[in-house]
């Protein structure tokens, strides 16, 4: 049973099961993995806490594991990108594998080379949009980076739109959101990126459909599929040679 | 921390937890209801065992409803209309308490009365698009006839034309379910019926949006709201008398 760590935003959360329903391939309902989600929305904000201006997320994200765990859950995914600062943290508290979302990422970034998208090939740098928290914290340009990918952020003025954008996608302010994020992904692009990561998860709540989307890889899509493939795996193991 | 008892179908239970965030009032995330998720899709279809053709689903019900509960629910919503046929049995196995759709989707009628919405005046009739199952248990019928209103469902062509949309809804076949409720609808109109209950929670993955919205009570919307006020008593006790 696939358990996901959720809340951060609930709303994010809701997207994130609706991709991995979509993912499953079904025409049952008895043809989809059974999920176990905790939608914590107590947890203190992450990016507050990276930034040292918050409390520490990481015990009310450990107790939401642990009701997980006790639920039955056999693996856990987490449709939160800046939560992942925690990842190993949480990872050594539990027998339990986790996903790790900028893994996923980078399946789906290797499924489409490098200026295959916008058909720029102009080096295929990575743009971020992303929490303060997650751009502090390095998640992406560290795990990223190991696979060859550079990763860029907008200026400080676009982060701070980015940052204001997230907020409005939370307060259900969608469509304020969005063209504060069109303009961020079109600065990236100008800034020689072929491939910009919405690597938050409220963000394709606002750039759902957008004429930008050419451009977009989606973070939560990508951890979807990712746990298409992990549950398929464990309902199906591969024959192991002796 | 409500629980959600889900999975029957999957996608119809992310819109209920959608609906569930929409109806919260919220700035940031600390501000929804905790929620604990069962998408237990291994429930075997409650229609086909009120119908004598399939196995017992209480079972799974249970089991789901215990991992809730040692996840630490104190509080449980089912966004499935027809396993509430399984309600009383639910309910006997467990001290929380059990949310019941039916009596949400009474609150809803309440507020709009007989006559208002589509303006006809034609006796209130209460038109349902439901499960064999459902139409079958009599769910409806019984829970709205104690107060006072009268229940139709389509007639026997019409009904197959339901349970096939139903089907097509769960095999993500939105685009071909949605005219064949539209029609039953209208039937359903033509039949003197001025309110029409999505009374199973597929269909409003199919009609949202539709040109008949104004007729239509969305039972999994009501359920939501349901959950946010039941959860609101809990945070915040009226004083009591001493």
């Amino acid at each position: 049973m696939l358990g996901v760590l959720g809340g951060m935003g609930p709303m994010a959360t809701v997207d994130f099961l609706a991709k991995l329903v979509r993912a499953t391939p079904a025409g049952r309902d008895q043809d989809h993995i059974p999920t176990l989600v905790c939608s914590a929305v107590d947890i203190p904000d992450r990016a507050a806490a990276i930034l040292g201006t918050g409390p520490d997320p990481l015990p009310a994200m450990r107790a939401a594991l642990a009701r997980l765990e006790a639920g039955g859950a056999t693996r856990i995914a987490i449709p939160c990108n800046t939560a992942h600062h925690w990842h190993a943290a949480l990872q050594a508290g539990t027998g339990l594998p986790i996903l790790h979302i900028v893994d996923a990422v980078a399946e789906t970034l290797a499924e489409t080379p490098a200026g295959f998208m916008a058909g720029t090939g102009t080096g295929g740098r990575i743009g971020l949009l992303a929490t303060d928290g997650t751009l502090r914290a390095g998640l992406y340009r560290e795990r990223l980076g190991r696979r060859g990918l550079a990763c860029v952020g907008p200026d400080p003025e676009g982060q701070a739109a980015v940052a204001a954008a997230i907020r409005l996608v939370k307060a259900h302010r969608v469509a304020e959101a969005r063209p504060l994020l069109e303009a961020q992904v079109r600065a990236l692009a100008a800034a020689g990126c072929d491939r910009v990561v919405m690597a938050c998860t409220e963000i394709p709540l606002a750039l759902s459909g957008s004429a930008a989307s050419g451009l977009l890889v989606d973070a939560t899509e990508a951890l979807a599929r990712a746990c298409v493939a992990a549950c398929r795996d464990d309902a199906d193991p591969l024959p192991r040679a002796a």
